[in-house]
């Protein structure tokens, strides 16, 4: 770590909190979701904390392919880049980290919305790279369907390779404002980057000057194959599923050896395990908390969760029944790993109620509960092993744990000196312990190697 | 007007002012218009003043078909949206007009983008549609040049109308937040739009609730015959380059015929000409103000711009001497009004020198220059006679007329009852006296007519 402390960054992808339906609980804002003051607030206090970044998370559709999602699912929410960009003005230091997909928007406006709010923000603006696996995505762009895992992360390379280009399209030094001699721009500092690939062509330059930061931070959260390669390839901060150490170790030993590949340092990749906290002030809070959340789950939901997830249609078996015969694993059209612990499940002779309650309320990341104490107690744990560069902080229900994290764990996460006290001065990638990217046309140009043609 | 008072609209493309080169004027900002600061101060002058919007217009490209206009022209510029949905978290009143273009976006981004800003700023956003004319637009998006006028504008049609249908695929009461029950939407108010059209296959819902105004307030400018007609089915206000009452009146009368076509009243757009306002103490003070702007103008710049317009390879001429013969107006592919009022000044035998010059200083709109009250004379002049409902302010310099403006002439147009006091309460639609659109879906079922298929 160059600051020598852990990297925090508060998500949500709800904006009522990242249980499934946290928009149930007591204390989980309404109509509030779609108001800028409600924002205002978490980033209020995230800030106030000295968090590194907020992070929101998307999908560019709604959940429909559940029966009940329509009804009982908080589908619908604002757009991140819309949001995060209004929290520029109020925000100073905090980093803003919007979720925007390769599959679905073109280089060029997606590159230019982000550098222009890494200007507005100053050198604050982060992008989350989704490659878009919803049917129900595919469906809202002119596809019959998703596109396939494998060809959907060639897209994002070469996207990323766009947008980046684009953004070295202006060197740093090209914009000269010289008002007598009527020289506003050094033609030779502005590029055409002439992309031409399998996906996209764009000839540029952009027209938003290089971001403060040289490039937008790049987050990515892919963890199959595909999805490391293109970390290892192009991305800076990773959210990673890490549920022990040990894991998280030999998560960052192969990451290290896909970075050096190519020629990247480990430093160059900032590893972040998503985590739910749930602060309380005993064990027995936490697990009372935990009960209540468990209790939002509706049983309809679950179940049509649980026929979506093994491919049977159990809308009109007796919740209470068995689970009819489960599918031959070897000609499953679905995710396995949910298809076997649903196997799991059944062979403890539990309920179809019991089984879909059970899958739909554990969540893709650990949780840790606890007192603040116990809390940095874990934290601090992954983080001195080297398991972790920081943490992907995702709240069961906002903003109540928002705060509570906040208020209680931060302070005692500074108190130990494993988090800053202060912002130090600078950009997001700076206080992140990344370098600013060489630009790809100066540096050409550096090395006396061929530079691109100069047109202007 | 509903109001009894004109529409007053702040525009600027260049965040320097409207002059092609205002950028070298030595009040202009330098690199302040990448800075969020500059644009916060000129959104609280405006709002100050009580205006209506802040307009911002935008390419997706820079401008170097001509030959010397990366060097010379201030290119680089901060993307609309981003901008102001960064001023929606530091003005509370102001209406926030994003330019963005049909040709080069996704119908559901775009229409995410808006709704989105529309919930942040509490009924506050436009959508200013540009259909994108410039070779140097398409080729950033894979296209070899820009895609044919007609054309253009029927995929522009068809956009507007999936994005109208997206705001409406939750209906105002969809969304229930019935915790105890855990119905968080009405199935039955949320629907699919299965758009499938020449351009765009869209199936829907958006996952952003129905927009504070119901439909963003739409703003266009064109006036080609497409132009209008799109206008007239579409748009609720039109940018108009308007000369004179009279042309303002005829103007009225056009639309006003196409807009009974499409069953909407008069009433229903409003059209703000551009007009470029010059405050002076005096009428020398306002030509000298002038003449500062056309000095701004660069010899070889100018002579590009001719060589641009006239398809003639001026760069070797001597600019002293005289044009050489300009090609026939019949065979030629550029734009004729250009050639001819080229063919006017040679056939007074100015130089090229003079003729680039004369060409290049001559903007769309009409200048006012004057005094505060002179300007309003004529504002008031043309509004009270019907042939505008309000003004498209388009700015030489700013910010300095921009506050000018704000601080000179609007005062004294209140004086004369001719602008608001305070803002009136309410959504920028209320506010410029523009109905809020019906759902089309609630509409289907209240008039007890076929309703889309419901699907939840």
């Amino acid at each position: 770590m160059a600051s020598g402390h852990m990297i925090l960054s508060a998500f949500f992808f709800n904006p009522q909190g990242d249980h499934r339906l946290s928009w149930r609980h007591p204390c989980s804002p309404r109509a509030e979701i779609f108001d800028l003051d409600y924002y205002r607030e978490l980033a209020r206090v995230a800030e106030n904390a000295k968090l590194d970044t907020i992070f929101v998370a998307d999908h560019v559709a709604i959940w429909d392919s559940v029966k009940s999602g329509v009804a009982h699912y908080a589908n619908a929410r604002l757009e991140p880049l819309t949001i995060l960009s209004a929290l520029s003005a109020v925000t100073q230091h905090i980093g803003l980290v919007a979720t925007a997909s390769t599959s679905y928007y073109e280089p060029f406006n997606l590159a230019r919305l982000f550098a222009s709010l890494d200007h507005l923000s100053k050198g604050r603006a982060a992008w989350n790279v989704v490659t878009s696996a919803m049917d129900e995505e595919a469906l809202n762009f002119g596809r019959d369907g998703t596109i396939e895992h494998a060809h959907r992360y060639e897209r994002a390379a070469e996207f990323i390779d766009a947008a980046t280009a684009l953004w070295d399209s202006w060197e740093d030094e090209a914009i000269l404002f010289d008002k007598a001699s009527g020289r506003f721009a050094n033609p030779e500092r502005v590029h055409r980057i002439d992309h031409a690939g399998e996906h996209f062509r764009v000839r540029g330059p952009l027209n938003v000057p290089r971001p403060p930061q040289g490039h937008p931070v790049i987050f990515q959260a892919g963890s199959s194959e595909s999805g490391r390669n293109l970390v290892a390839a192009h991305v800076d901060v990773q959210f990673a599923i890490i549920r022990s150490i040990e894991e998280g170790l030999l998560y960052r030993k192969d990451m290290n050896e896909r970075l050096a590949r190519h020629g990247r340092s480990p430093d160059s990749l900032k590893i972040l395990p998503g985590i739910l906290p749930i602060v309380a002030a005993s064990a027995a809070e936490a697990a009372e908390k935990q009960e209540i959340l468990e209790s939002l789950m509706l049983d309809n939901l679950a179940i049509d969760l649980l026929s979506d997830g093994t491919g049977l249609d159990l809308s009109a078996e007796p919740p209470d029944g068995l689970l009819p015969e489960l599918p031959d694993e070897r000609t499953f059209n679905g995710v396995r790993s949910t298809l076997n612990k649903v196997r799991g499940l059944a062979s403890q002779h539990h309920s179809i109620r019991q089984i879909a309650r059970k899958l739909a309320n554990t969540g893709a990341v650990p949780i840790v509960a606890g007192t603040p104490a116990e809390i940095a107690d874990q934290l601090e744990a992954w983080f001195v092993s080297g398991a972790a560069d920081g943490y992907n902080l995702m709240f069961p229900v906002l903003p109540e744990d928002w705060t509570n994290f906040a208020t209680q764990v931060v302070p005692e996460l500074q108190r130990r000196g494993l988090f800053r006290t202060e912002y130090e001065p600078g950009t997001l990638r700076e206080r992140l312990g990344l370098a600013r990217p060489a630009n790809r046309f100066a540096a050409a140009r550096d090395e006396s190697r061929a530079v691109p043609e100069h047109r202007y």
